[in-house]
């Protein structure tokens, strides 16, 4: 317990330290204080997890749903999710804006953006199942689809990516970073919410792995664990720091296959069918069908 | 809150298209939803930590165990943990049976693989010991045995490995891969419950770090970050899709250390006491003793 | 449920096994079983969150924090945190005391470093502050610099380590490493908590980063996933165990790129300003500006 | 911490003092412990909490439910309510059963009482709805029909009792009492399964009233706190003990008032609109009209 | 688990009658369910016990409270209490608005109320500790004053109603009654929120104790367990139903002393000083300093 | 959210209000704010939980318990409700202490109390064993030992109140009046921890009944609900304060029965196997065998 007599230590002393704005004031983008909450990470989490439960039914949560009670299930679960993510994609949007006043336009673009994300989740459904079915095909150590949808950490991956991309094609702000920083954390994988990704996309283990913001992956793409998709370099503004929204990440067109470790950086385009051996270091385009390794050890 | 009469979005058209057969049928792999629930990944979870805490007792969960009062705490904890494990490995046997009735064959095959992993806690700790003796031994960092055990991803994802790979050889389905994942999850190595690991295993850092299924290690090896066991390539059925089951992971043999970022690639053997530099790549035997590097940038 | 009377199954007996005195010995490095609690993770878990939670107000736990009611808020949870940490710190002491009778010893070092670490508390916001600054700067992705608190491995690493960082300079037993462990799990960012690191340190991705314990980094540095800051190789005792306490990790002067995945071993300088590329892999000084670059395998 | 080498204490000696057969017998009534569970009394009450949500909806647990979303609610709910009440009812079963063997009839059993149960629940929920209508027009303090939902213990205690009664009714051991006992801890009133109450039926405040096993409550009675409606004395046994399921309780006719205090016991039948006043002690059949006032203190 | 196919028993059914519009239409009063969520009972009760907290500092929640640090405590809790507050006002408010719009009105009158509430806690505070005085110095059996603090069901039951009655004052609906109501659950004290209480009272033992709507009680009044402060009868309208709103309850003058279970109706004055035997029926006024007692059976 | 620059309404005033010493002095009867945290009711209400749980096994918290297993689950609980409990009378020896240093001798009496607490466990159960016993034989409703002992007010009041009455005789402060206050929250029956019960004490149905601090029951005493067995009239100091610690209340001796409502006050004697009438009224000693009744309405 604190002793507040202390000579040299004095808890109050402490908090006041912390509680002097030139102390906090840069951390703060900001500009000032205003009503709405921060965003929660937790409540975010939360509702990620609702949305995977409502993809695949059964796997998370609700151990229980049985096809003749999923639309309960689904029904309930959407439903809280609704709430939940309206509140939060508010606070996202207001991170951002910047006002110092009530922001009624933040509740409108939130509420827009849930109905949007939701009117889509069929869609994702059908896009992850398909990301299940690449897994579990492309790995003889898969004893089912199941397996696949309950464990591999492509699958966890691309759901987040799947609903952060949706977010950030609609603008959200610094909601999709969030959600793709939850799969970096719990699945090595760390996949800007910029990234477009085709369907059937599988990445093995996965561990280390970046797929940067502007990278575009076609159909049928298969990568391993620790290949960057990153960017080469990024011209600077006047002032030294990088320009964003550059196109600076790569193409990686259909059937391509990525060994482990290997680093494709720059807008180069990996043709179609290209095999990229593994630890290889790409920062030019890959003609289609073509074949490229390492020069081994042995 | 969904507004259900707005014109283009309807949280009902949502759930209905959600619970469509044709948009869910292909995840599910069960030929019916029968009345088993599936496996719920939290409850198995909770699980596995009482197992760590009764395999280490002290470091997890109950940190007021002593000399005196250990055979409680291991009591009341086992005799918990196989109220979960029956129940969570019925649910995988059910998982895989795709019968649709009633799986008495599941339960007792259940019963069954729990009573022979109790049986096997012994052995798993004196394994455990000694993997965290190891590291102890194998990192100047180390300050103490208890800090391996504490601390050290290598010897939490060799837990969960040593408990997954006994049930993966009892034949518990899907169970074993869940609890893999969970260490993939948390220390960011990925070892399949099928690989065979010999005593006084080590991974530094690990991060990265894959152990493919058919891998056999030795006694006394080390590795390190990012070093891939893995598969060269995997034979084809006819129907492109791959053979499981083939012998297709190196074989490690005593006392051989792996550097960091180093790739050993199919069914080959790196012999007794070799030492394989950092970010190699190797597809073929390495003889007893024999030292490969990389040649190096410098 | 177990049956006790089975043939060859008995509750009873594996519990007796797991309580036998060879059984857990070695594990135990405490002397005895002292009154004293084991530390608890869980508990430093919560504590850490606190301390993230006053550093940055309103990002983590307490989303409703504003600029009015910081101090309540930052001055609640440092009282609270207060209390947890004197308990696990004391527990730290003594889990590597060895005595066993009462550690009032151990209580007072523990007081004692609780406040030192508060004391520090405006320095280490003021450091992690200028780490998210170099973060949203150096990373073209990043929308803002609230982005890069909220969302960042780095970020996230960089608070445990340079908490953990304090306690080991004040040489508090192993609750640094459980912190930095944390870290580990969470962002894929292995950073060992003796490691030296200035001002402006950002990890861009960071799965997989490697930083040992007797590192030396300077001001303004920026690496990416994967790069490897360790030991070359490590003079062994006259019992073939490695002897702890040797300079062995690189010296990295300020103004130094690393990118993904090199590795940079042993007591070398990567001097001022210099830029190692790739899957670069260094054993030897690089000298000021210096560009060190992998043969491609284009 | 417990001082196991203490002169006069020693942990062991208690447990051991606790755990001796002449120590606990005859506690436990079950003839052998077999091994199906106890009855968990907060599962339990979980599950009664999700049946007053069914019943109300929006009032309790889930105060999102709209009309649109009602029946997401409902069907989730009653869903994970079957799979709580089946486990707990069966071991109601199984606490009175006796066998020492697996119970398969008390599967049954519990399964038949669960569906029994939930064919029941609109007409609960309709004997609930006249029952908190009787509160809202009896008390002059109701602001709605809401409140008398929301806020009335009379309400509360009956919607425990007309589940806990249809238990009763199927014959289900011990679950019914836990369950009028839940109302009782919170509401203050004591009313046994075993009570036949009519529609409409109104317990104002309601602390200390008290309803026998084999009481009979007709339409539109309406009773104040402090009533009684008990048995007078009680036929014993030869052995000294009363004779269990004797009709010894008060018949009670429609449009009965009792005011607070009154106590009437033994078989005794108020007749139709009979009014008995506050803390007045009756054993005798009262005429239909009647009006039974205690002579005042003033 | 619900079998869907038998004979007799359909879980869908159920649900669907328990959908149906004439199965819950009149429980619901709000005309439609519009889009306001219902009043949470579970976040009421948990402001309720902030309140406690920041009014009795360390006896509630935050044991470790000291008066160095009681600003923060008082001031995070009460900033949190705000928002729970606010939000389940307005959930109050529009509960009777009976309004199908968005309600600003309702937003605005719950943020004025709880902005009234918080300006009276001072007030409320003081008038707390003089009842844990009066209750300290009226029971031989108290230690302390702290004692009346920590344990006694008068002083848990008048905090929440000193609270409740503001609330009523300010015309919040619905929230008083369900504050009022826990009291009542949890110490046996029905209070209704419109009873004004003067200073210094003290309700011993408590269980069973009623005071109506309209009652009027002075300073310094002690009452005893099963006490009724009641009506005696009410005014019917052309309709047969009680007229809510007239004055039907005691008014109790300074000083007065009423025993166990005494009963005391109607819209009657009990004069400065009276003393009030157990179990006595009292319809009439009592001049001042009279002493009622009940002809005794002995 | 709080607006602080509203005309009217500044949170910060209300906490600084709420902060004044002038506004809390007199509630907080320690001298000065110590160092040791105030009892927290939380933890104690866990920790009596335990207690429960360990003299009834199986019927709370570990409804897994079977004879087999029974030791492992007493042992833990135990040893956890050492740790619990050690702190908790040492905060409430300091509550009452009035020191303003560390207290030693506090710590010590609190190790002592749990020490006697503990070894009084197997008479404890034993007692509660006749009481539910009784319980069972005197209640024609009651169908097995095993519903008393999960369902009845009776023995939950009197479980507590057993443990409550070692303390008090210990002399440990406050602590033994949370827990009797818990059981009159939870079962709304009264018993002061000084009242001294013998064997087989059963209280039918139990609310509002009331049992003052020197009461003195003998065995086999059966009473219900409302009784009130209190103190007449008590002695002032010259300041008109009660006199602590005098015998007011009666003694009841074996065998005697006293129903619903009955008030007995002051040092009177109820002898051997008297029986007292419902809501009868008596002050005076009552001789073995008498009965006394009220005269009745009818």
């Amino acid at each position: 317990m604190p002793n507040f007599a202390d000579d040299d230590f004095n808890l109050k002393d402490v908090i006041n330290d912390l509680c002097k704005p030139e102390s906090y004031n840069k951390v703060f983008l900001r500009p000032k204080f205003h009503d709405i909450h921060m965003p929660s990470v937790e409540e975010l989490k939360q509702a990620v997890e609702m949305l995977r439960s409502v993809i695949f039914p059964g796997y998370f949560i609700h151990s229980e749903v049985r096809e003749n009670t999923m639309d309960y299930y689904i029904g309930a679960t959407l439903d809280k999710c609704y709430t939940i993510l309206t509140e939060q994609f508010k606070r996202g949007y207001c991170f951002a804006c910047g006002s110092d006043s009530i922001c009624s336009i933040c509740e409108t673009s939130s509420e827009n953006a849930v109905k949007r994300l939701f009117k889509r989740l069929p869609y994702i459904r059908k896009m992850l199942t398909m990301d299940a079915e690449a897994a579990y095909e492309g790995d003889p150590a898969a004893q089912s689809l199941g397996e696949a949808v309950f464990s591999y950490p492509s699958v966890r991956a691309l759901t987040n990516h799947r609903i952060a991309h949706e977010l950030y094609r609609f603008g959200v702000p610094i909601i999709p970073r969030l959600i793709s920083e939850m799969a970096h954390s719990e699945a090595g994988i760390d996949i800007h919410p910029g990234a477009e990704i085709g369907e059937r996309f599988f990445i093995d283990h996965g561990t280390g792995t970046v797929i940067g913001e502007t990278t575009i992956i076609g159909r049928n793409v298969r990568i391993y664990q620790g290949v960057t998709l990153g960017a080469k370099s990024f011209p600077m503004d006047e002032d030294g720091n990088p320009i964003k929204g550059v196109q600076r990440h790569p193409v990686v067109e259909d059937d391509v296959i990525i060994y482990a470790g290997a680093t494709v950086l720059g807008r180069v385009t990996i043709g179609k069918g290209a095999e990229i051996g593994g630890n290889v270091w790409i920062t030019r385009d890959v003609p289609a069908g073509e074949r490229v390794i390492q020069r081994r050890a042995d």
